[in-house]
């Protein structure tokens, strides 16, 4: 879990920007989306940071992420309104200047009618020096990516779309193999044992994830490796344990 | 918006501790319910990050985040289990020593029955020297506070009682109120003129936020201020663009 890009690791970190989501009135659907996706391609995600609109700290944090992890992807802000400020801020992160795109401004001009490319839809497609664009096949405003960092729109079904767009661009890991074990337990009734198989398989990476369902409160374990050998070894450890204890409490 | 703790301004930061949820195997489901909290009772959340289960990533967060907002909130890895290491990692983090606490110990003693507190339950007495409990009322297993660090468990149902627990003990802002006005039209059409009633109300944070449904686009603008007059007039302007660009689609 070291953070150095080992052999066949392939990391990353998203940046989730937009005050609608630090004041609650918009509910974040995109991290677990990308968390997801990206575990399945075989790319680790290893941190996520949620900012308000503000340039600087936009530029802090696509900053102290970028030289960390293989990729940095970004949503939110990049729509046509005065609070959409990202694309003016990566370019001030990457210290590039940043204008009206061709490429962009033909996709918009082939997009709307005649006549309809106002000023404030021209905005969506400033781009920063350097960058390329992203597809976007839902509005058709794309997103751009500049160095390792990979910049999308916040409206989830536009956001997906761009991840579609990019995912053959990237290169990805080893996928990381899963299997879970359902404990009709506490956690605390198991949570030793499952230790000392953490212990003696340290390829692996078990995980203990308590549930409070209906006032009764039980466990999922999920073993993690790159290896289905071990996989398969820590997995049956697991199981006995998960057994034994339940024989012990029925 | 400046970082500075200008008067009646209290802020935050919200630090999320757990692989669960940069895999995409668990949805966060804190972030939003903590954001809409703090927001109703005026505390500003002003950034959240996600990190793993690793003792050097809590540790650099919470050293990160601790100094520049008035509180720091964090849900996660104060289980019984070997990867939950949440409480040596904020004692390490403020460089205190970390036990088990006489305090928790006695919760978990009057909460299981004799012989029941076994070696892993007793881990979730381990609190940094110097701490306060936080009261859990689902499950017993106390959280803490140390310094203005709050440090709650993951499942949310435990989570929202831990806050529950904490809000009367926390200094709250000038409540912050808000009006939306909704618009049937892309947010393209309005941009401009809305960029111009926040420069014309700088006491008040306009926000544009695009939807997508059903292939339509419309927009819900929100508007945020202190101060109710300021408030009432900006909204007001808002609503009159709205009404004035609405009626030239139609």
């Amino acid at each position: 879990m070291a953070e150095e890009q080992s052999d066949g690791e392939v990391t990353a970190a998203f940046l989730v920007i937009g005050d609608e989501i630090l004041s609650g009135r918009t509910k974040d659907k995109n991290i677990g989306f990308l968390a997801e996706y990206l575990t399945a391609i075989g790319i680790d995600l290893r941190e996520v940071r949620i900012v308000p609109d503000i340039r600087e700290k936009i530029v802090e944090a696509v900053n102290a992420l970028r030289p960390h992890y293989t990729y940095v992807f970004t949503s939110g802000g990049i729509g046509p309104t005065h609070d959409d400020i990202t694309a003016d801020s990566i370019a001030a992160a990457f210290g590039v200047p940043i204008d009206v795109d061709p490429r962009a401004r033909a996709i918009l001009e082939a997009h709307y009618p005649p006549g309809q490319l106002t000023e404030a839809r021209l905005r969506m497609a400033r781009i920063p020096q350097g960058a390329n664009l992203i597809e976007n096949k839902v509005s058709k405003a794309p997103g751009f990516r500049i160095g390792n960092v990979h910049v999308m729109a916040g409206v989830p079904s536009i956001m997906q779309a761009m991840v579609d767009a990019i995912v053959p661009t990237l290169k990805t890991g080893t996928k990381i193999l899963s299997r879970s074990v359902d404990a009709e337990l506490p956690e605390s009734r198991i949570a030793l044992q499952i230790g000392e198989i953490q212990d003696r398989f340290p390829q692996t990476m078990i995980g203990s994830y308590p549930r409070a369902q209906d006032g009764r409160f039980t466990t999922q374990i999920v073993i993690r490796s790159r290896d289905e050998t071990i996989l398969a070894e820590a997995t049956a450890a697991v199981e006995a344990v998960v057994r034994d204890a339940t024989n012990q409490s029925a």
